[in-house]
C-alpha cells in the first residue's frame, strides 16, 4: 500500500522540475508564493497546513488533497485531528466530498503504514 | 464490462465502512442524512434520485454520477429518460461537463451488461 | 414583496432581448436549447423543472434558482415537494449552499406573496 | 459602516428563523451539523473558525465569509492572523478569489469600526 | 449608465489600495503576478485579455468579467470579438453563466454609453 | 509516451460515436455547437482553441485540457505560447490548479513525442 505515497511523490517531483526548468517566470513565482504563504508567520506552519488542507478537500482537488495529508503527517497532527477537519470539509463542501473523503482515508491509512501513526 | 460495476461497488463500500468505524460524529451524521434525504417524502424516492444524478453531474463528480446512474437504473428509470436527465446536466452545467458524459455512457452500459435493459 | 419577482422578470426578459437581438448564432441556439431541453419528452415537464432547479441551487446561482423556483411554481409543486428538492441540493452542495438556500425561501415567499399558495 | 455587519446579522437571523420553522427535518439536522462540527474537540474551536473562513473564501461564498470573519474575530484572532488565512485562499484559490477579498477587507474593516480591534 | 463603470472601478481601486497597504507579502505578489501575466510575451497583450475574460466568465465571477470586458475594450477589440468571445465562454461553461452574460452585455453597453464604440 | 496521445483520442471518439447514435436531440446540438463555436468568425480559429484551453485549465477538466492542447498544437502554437496561457490560466484559478498543469505538460510532451515540435 505504500505505494500510495511514493507513486504520488514521484510523480509530483517529477513534474513539477519539468515545469520549473521550462523557466516560465509566472510559473515559478506561483511555486515559489506557494512556499511563502505556508511558512511560519502570524500563525503558526502547523495551522496552516490545517487550512490547505481544508481549502484543498472542498474543491475537490484529490493531489492536493495527498499533498497536504503528508505535510499534515508530517507536522504531527494525529488522526482524529486530520478527520475533524476533513469532516468540517465534507460539511461545507457537501456530500458530492465524500468521494474524495474515501480517497483521502485510504491515502491517510497509507502514510500510515509507511511512517508509523501520529500519536 | 461488469468489472467497471463491481469494482466501484467494492471499493465504495470497503472505504465507506472504513470512514465509518472511525466513529467521527459529524461524518456518521453526514452519511445518514443522505440516506434520509432520498426517502419517499412530499417527493417521490424515484424522483429524488434523478435530482441526485443531475446534481452530480453538474458537479462533474463522476463517482456520484455512477452511484445514481446505478440507483436510478435501480428505480426502473429507462435509458432514455436517464439521458434526457444528463442533457439537461449537459446543458446547464456546459461542454465541461462532456467528459463525464463519456463516463456516465460508460457505466450505465456496463449497468445494462450486468442486469439487463429496462424497459 | 412581490417586487423581487417583478424586477427580476423585468431585467431578466430586456437582457435576454438585447442578447438576442445581437444575433450571435452560438449565443441564440444556446437560448433554444434551453427551451427545448426542458420541453415534454421521455420525462414529464413537471420532473424536469425539479432537475434544473436542483442543478441551479447545487451550481449556486441566484438567478438561475429564481427562475426555475418560478417555473416549479407555475407547473404546479406545492412549497413541501419544492422544499425537499433543495433539501437535497443543500445536502449534495454543502453549508456553502445555505446563503442561497435563504435567498430562495425569500424568492418563494414572493411568488406565494404575488400568486397564492400552490396546494 | 456598522450597517454592513447588522444587516447581515439582521437578514441572516431572520431567513435561518425562516427556514427553520419550516420543519424541513433534512435542513434542520443539516444546520444542526453546522454546530456540532465546529465545537471544541481534537481541534480547538479556534482553529475550526479560520478552516471555515479558508473554506468559504476558496468556494467563493461572500456570505459565509461574513459570517466566519466574525466568528475568528470574535475567537480572538488578529487583523494579521486573519489576512494570512485569507491569503493562503487568496493562492489556493487563485485570483479569481480578489473580488470576495476585497468584500472581505471591507467587512473585517465593519467589524472593527464596531467592535473595536483585536490585538 | 456610466455609474455602474466608475462605481465599479472607483470601489476596486479603493479595495486594491486597502489590500496593498497592508503590506502581507503573499497578497501583494499576488497583485504583482497579476500584472505580470497579462504582460506582452510570447503570446501579445490583447490575446491575454481575451483569456482573462473566458477565464473570468465560466469561473463567473461578475467583477473579474467587468475588469476584463473594460481592458478588452481599451485593446481595442469590437463588440462583436467580445461576444464571440463570451459565446465560447457560455458554451463551455454552460447555461449556468447566462445571469452573468446578462451583466456582462449591461457592463459593455456601460462602457461604450461613456467611451464610444470600438470599430 | 505516445500512447497517451493516441489512447485519449481513441476513448473520446468511441464514446462521442456512442453518445451521438443515442439522438438525443439536446446532447447531438450541444455536439455540434462545439464545432461551430469554435470556428473562424470576427476571432480568428486560432485565438478561439487558446481560449478553450484556458477555460478548460480554470474548470479543471482534464480531458479538456488534452483536447485543447492537440488543437492548440494542431493551430500552431508554440510550446512557449502555450505555457504563457496556462500560466495565465494557473494564475486565476489558484495553485488547486496545479496538479491539472502537470497532467497538461505531461500530455503536451506526449504530443511532441509524436508529433515533433512546433517552432
Amino acid at each position: 500500500m505504500n505505494d500510495l505515497v511514493d507513486e504520488f511523490d514521484a510523480y509530483r517531483a517529477k513534474m513539477n522540475d519539468r515545469i520549473l526548468k521550462d523557466n516560465n517566470k509566472v510559473l515559478k513565482r506561483i511555486f515559489n508564493l506557494d512556499t511563502n504563504s505556508f511558512a511560519e508567520g502570524a500563525l503558526d506552519k502547523k495551522t496552516k497546513e490545517l487550512l490547505g488542507l481544508v481549502a484543498s478537500l472542498v474543491l475537490r482537488c484529490d493531489d492536493c488533497v495527498k499533498y497536504h495529508l503528508e505535510s499534515s503527517y508530517k507536522s504531527g497532527f494525529s488522526k482524529e485531528q486530520v478527520v475533524e477537519a476533513l469532516s468540517i470539509g465534507t460539511l461545507v463542501g457537501g456530500t458530492i466530498v465524500i468521494p474524495h473523503l474515501r480517497r483521502a482515508y485510504e491515502y491517510w491509512d497509507a502514510i500510515e503504514d509507511k511512517f508509523g501513526q501520529n500519536e
